[in-house]
Formats: structure tokens, sequence, C-alpha cells
């Protein structure tokens, strides 16, 4: 027997009471019950994303919220500013030229932290920018990226911050109205504990301001018919109501457990998990390593299926691989949302059991021992980059 | 004690073993194990939308299915003749233009069909008509559109026919392939028996040759991204794929009744439900109904929301009123999905008692009595239109 331990950067573990509210008998999704539980989630929604606007919610993966962040808010023609550093900031530049928009990069080496001077060079060239699009936590490299100090250089001209927090929010600090994050995105199978199907989004002020300067050509995705549902606690199509009613007991957990002790979690979890991979000899791919996941190499004459599928086999541990060109060459362990510090004890046993097994020169325990040794304070946190 | 007996024309109730699949630990979505789930549910699929071209399955309501079919098939400033019957397909209307499609619009009462003399004028008239939109069970008015006779005389013309088959596929015949229906949209939350969340889409030989004559609009809804997915089983972005473990328990289903006999029980649920509501002087408010549900008329002196309250609050059976310009003006049950004859029966006895005691002269017993003469063939259907 293997109980699954499903380590992945999204989607990931889901609690019982959260999936037993799935079994329910479903509703009418415009039924006054139902029309409760959105009043309920979207408080804890606000909570979640540090906001006090409204959190629209999608019925989509998060790359239709990604969709929805530009269709709305950049026309056909208007300038984009791509803060691509991974597979997914590059989505960014992918959805924008599928509509028309004129796109300008900044590139930043994967596994590398997007450099804020950078961006303040880059808007003082295009100052027609009319969106910055960055990443909060960069799933395909397991990069933090610093977004505060990015939102602080962005909210100094006349463009946006749009955000991807999709494996962020809900993992690690994200203050959204304080740092001045004008649009966030998220989605449900990461830090929210719930499958994957649904995705969120807010808008400041300032937001809104660039959505309400144009018609968008968008329907499923247009914001404005979504704000004016979210006023009524409604969504403009029927929305996949049942992950909704179970977002509210995901929700519950976060508001009994407390936003900041959640990210405090995440941190530990993600310190101890770093300190471990370290102590087995393996080397971390990013510089600085978001709190939701943990990104090391594929140790020298090793291939990463070797290692992911062995976990999974013999220990029922899933990890997931690289992206993109960096395909291959890292194995990313998950260690967000319904995780705990044993989970991640669990992973790094197994990580050690399978290298020593497959042959790599690795002492089994000195990893665990090392991430113990984190969470108990007998360590300090890897020093990273 | 009342049990929820949930009549809407969708969402539709969802059997209890399709319920405990999407209380099952989450899986990963890009494992194997994922992967032969739609491998399975593809070849359910085409049985169901009677295709052997892809189901092309999209996470998002079925809204997002029609937006598909338009963004792909039409370039902006082609265009599009609307089949408009109802709320519903007038829809499409919305979202074509939402995109810059020029909309040229053929108008029938609503609960009247749509006259397919009509259309093969409107061709003539407009021979650079790229695709035409049509509904084969407009929801908001409880009517089934003759799609075989239009998908006849639109195949004689360059033009494609996409078809909302939103509440009409599994629930009424619908044969995609025999009758030349070139694109065809369906939601989950219907007669495929689970909660929303999942929206399908296929597409004809002639409905590629549009959408490959042009680069579309689009990301998140893109078919041409989704059609070479779908060859490998996958999905371009994370797919709500409980749901989709859930959709194969509810297509072994399917395939264990066999879809002729999904289709007959749904025409007898429909006859009953039919005879039922006439029985008690009520008037059908579709001169064609849909199988799916049945429409009628609030009597004269009634409020809808009367009716609809007291049979859910006495009862704990949920219908729904009219929408756009017949709110208010009639009451939908919905017999969809998992649903049975004795499911009709009880809302027609939920329906006469609760009519009984707001004081509308009917004798209860009788509606229920006409629709059980229909089920054990003692009755013909009631003469509709």
């Amino acid at each position: 027997m293997r109980k699954p331990r499903l380590m992945t950067p999204g989607p990931a573990m889901v609690p019982e009471d959260v999936l037993l509210e799935l079994a329910r008998p479903v509703i009418h999704h415009r039924s006054d019950e139902a029309k409760q539980v959105i009043v309920e989630v979207s408080e804890g929604l606000k909570e979640v994303f540090q906001t006090q606007n409204d959190v629209m919610i999608l019925t989509a993966s998060g790359t239709g919220a990604m969709e929805a962040a530009i269709v709305n808010t950049v026309p056909p023609g208007g300038k984009a500013l791509v803060l691509n550093a991974g597979h997914f900031a590059a989505r960014w530049g992918s959805i924008a030229k599928a509509f028309g928009i004129n796109v300008v990069t900044i590139d930043t080496e994967w596994g590398q932290t997007v450099d804020p001077e950078k961006v303040a060079e880059a808007l003082r060239q295009h100052p027609d920018t009319v969106a910055v699009f960055g990443t909060l936590s960069e799933t395909s490299t397991g990069t933090g990226h610093p977004i505060e100090a990015v939102a602080k250089v962005v909210a100094q001209t006349p463009a946006i911050f749009v955000v991807d927090g999709i494996s962020g929010v809900g993992a690690m600090e994200c203050r959204t109205d304080e740092w001045g994050i004008d649009v966030l995105c998220a989605g449900s199978q990461k830090a929210l504990m719930l499958p994957p199907g649904l995705a969120f989004i807010t808008v400041s002020t300032k937001g809104w301001a660039k959505i309400d300067a144009f018609e968008s050509h968008s329907y499923y995705f247009n914001l404005k018919a979504a704000r004016s549902k979210a006023k009524e606690f409604d969504t403009p199509y029927t929305p996949a109501h049942t992950l909704i009613l179970a977002l509210r007991t995901a929700l519950r957990r976060i508001r009994e457990e407390g936003m900041e002790n959640v990210w405090k979690r995440h941190t530990r979890m993600s310190e101890a998990c770093q300190a471990g991979v370290q102590a087995l000899g393996l080397e971390l791919f990013s510089a600085k390593p978001a709190e939701g996941l943990t990104a090391f190499r594929v140790p020298e004459g090793f291939k990463d299926s070797q290692i992911r599928n062995k976990m999974a086999e013999r220990f029922g541990v899933t990890t997931v691989g690289g992206q993109g060109k960096i395909k291959g060459k890292i194995v990313r362990i998950g260690h967000m949302g319904y995780t705990d510090e044993l989970d991640v004890i669990s992973a790094l046993a197994a990580l050690e059991m399978t290298l020593a097994e497959l042959g790599f020169d690795v002492e089994p325990g000195k990893g665990v021992t090392a991430a113990q040794q984190v969470l108990i304070g007998q360590r300090a946190a890897a020093n990273v980059g």
C-alpha cells in the first residue's frame, strides 16, 4: 500500500472535507442558497487576495483568467510589457500576440528574478505601455519574483501592473492593495486547495480605468459583465458552482489558520525542502525559490524520469519535471495548499531513498535531518542565491 | 423531510456514483492515469454526439463553447446568420457582435420553431454567410428546433451550420454526422449528468476548413490548439480533470442504457409531462417542446414565483421561471439527464397539489393520471402545436 501524495505545484492535494462538498447533490446555481455561498466566498477571497476590491470568479483554468486580464486591459495595437522569466510568463506574451497586442519583452534568465530597475528603464523607453505583465511565482522555474518592488516602479507610470498569481496566491505573501498590484489572477487548484476549474481575478481602481477606456473584444471573459454581476454576488454565465461550494470550505480552513500563518507555513515548508535538497548535494534551480515549490537540477548522469517514476511507483509521491527549454533538467516538488511539514519530510525521504537506490552518492537521512533542523529552528534556512 | 429534486433545465441532478468520483483524491492532470480517462471519455462523447470526429473538452460553461464556436469560425467582419428564437439563440448574436462579426438575424417568435425555408431564403440573400448559428433545444422557451431540416438547407451552401446543443445533446435525437451539423456545442450540467464546469465541442471537416482559413483572435478558446491536443488525448491548458473523471462514470451509464434508449426515455418523460400539464388545464408555451424540459404558461391571476416557491418549499421540487422578455410568464420543469419517469410524476404531483393549495381550479391527480396513461401507453402523447 502506498498512500497517494500529490506533491506537484498544481494541482495540489485537496482536503477531505472539501472533496466531500463536491459529492453533495447539486443545487440550482441561481438559488438563494447558491448566492449565499458566493456572499461568503467573496469575503474569503478578499482576505486571500489582500484586497478591498471584488474578486471575480471565472469558470476556467488560470489561463482563462490571464486571457481576461489581457483582453480587457490592453486594446488591440496597444503596448504590453511582458516580464518574461519562464514558461508561464511567456504565456502572457503568447496570449497578447493572439489578440493583436504590441508586445515588448524583458527577458530574464530562467531561475533568476526580474530586475525592477530594468522594468523602470523599459517603461522610460516605452512610455505608451498600457500594462506590465509579471508573475508572482513562476511555476516552471520555482522562482518568486519581487512583485512589491516592481509594483512600486509601475505605480509611478500610467501603466498598470498585472500579475499572474496562479501558483503564488495563498502560498506566499502577496498584498494586492498595499503593494499596488492592479490586476491579480489565481487558479483554484493550487494553494486554494480545490480541483481545477475555477479562476479568480481582482482589479484595482487604476485597472478598471484601463478596462473602462475601451470596448474589449471579449464575451465569456468580459470583466465589465463579471464586475456588475459580482456586485450582486452572481456570475454572468453558469458557474462551476459545486466548486464554489467546495471553495467555501477551503476558505474557512484558511480563515481559521489565518492568512499570515498560512504564508508562514509555506515559508517553513519551502525552507525545509530547500535545506533537505541541498543537504543531499543537489543544486537548487532557482536563485530565489517561491514558497509553493522547490526545483532542483537533475544530477549529472541521471534522468528526471528515473527519479520521478521511482518516487511515484515505490513511494506514491508524485512530482513534476521541467517544462519548455528546461524539460528533463529539473525536478519540481510542490508544497502548497493542503500540504504540511510532514508531507515535505515524506517527499524528501522518498527522494533520498530513491537516489540511493538509483546509485547516486547520497546518505539517506541527511536530507530529512536537515529539513527537520530547519523546522525546529536548529538550523537557519538554506542559504540561497 | 423533503428530498431535493432539482427539476431545472440545467443544472440537472447528478447520479450518486458520479458525485462520489468528485470526492476522490485529486491526481495529476498530466499523468497516464488522467490520460486514460480522456481516452475513454473521448469514445463515449463521440457516441453521445453521434460523430466520428473528435469531441474537444473545454473547461468553461456552455457559453465558453459558444464563444469558441464563433471566434474560430467567423473572422471579424465576416457574416453570421443567427436563427434567433429565444434568450440563448440571441446570445449567439451578442457574442458575434462582441467580436466584430457582421450579424444577420432571422427572428422567430419565442416558442415557435425556426422555419428552414426562411433559412434557405436568407442564405440566398446573403450568399457570403460564413456560418449559420442555431439551437437544438432552446432552454428559455423549451422548444426543439428542426435541426435536421435546417442542416440540409445549410449543407447546400458554402456556409457551415453551428448548433448550440447545450440542453439538447443527450436528451434528444441529434445525429451530428448524419444530419450534417458542422459544429455542435454542449455543456456538462444538462443531460450529461455532471455539475457545471465542462463544455464540449465537435467540428466537421467542412467546419475545420472555415477554422483553418484564418488566424482567430483567440487563445484560451483556440480550437486549433484544442484539436492538436485532443489527438493526444490531452488539453492545451489545465482541465477541470476531476469533472472529466466523473464524466467517465456518467458516460458509462449512458453507454449501458444505450443512446437510443436514453433519447426514448427523454421522449417518454417529455410526452408524459406535457400530458400532465395539459390535463391540469395549463397551456404549453412551446409549439414543439424539446425533450429535456416542459414549459407552461403561468395561469391568469397567479405569479410564477408563487407556484415555484411552494413547489420548492413544500415538496422540494426546484423549477425555473422565464428569462428575458418572458420572465414571470412561464414555468419550466426540467427532465433531463439523471431523471426518471417517477421524477416527472413527482413534479406533476407537486405542481397539482401546489395549484390546488393556491386556489387554482384543478383536480389533484388528474395531471399525474394523464402522465401515467402516456407512460403505460394507454393514451397518446399530448397533441401539441
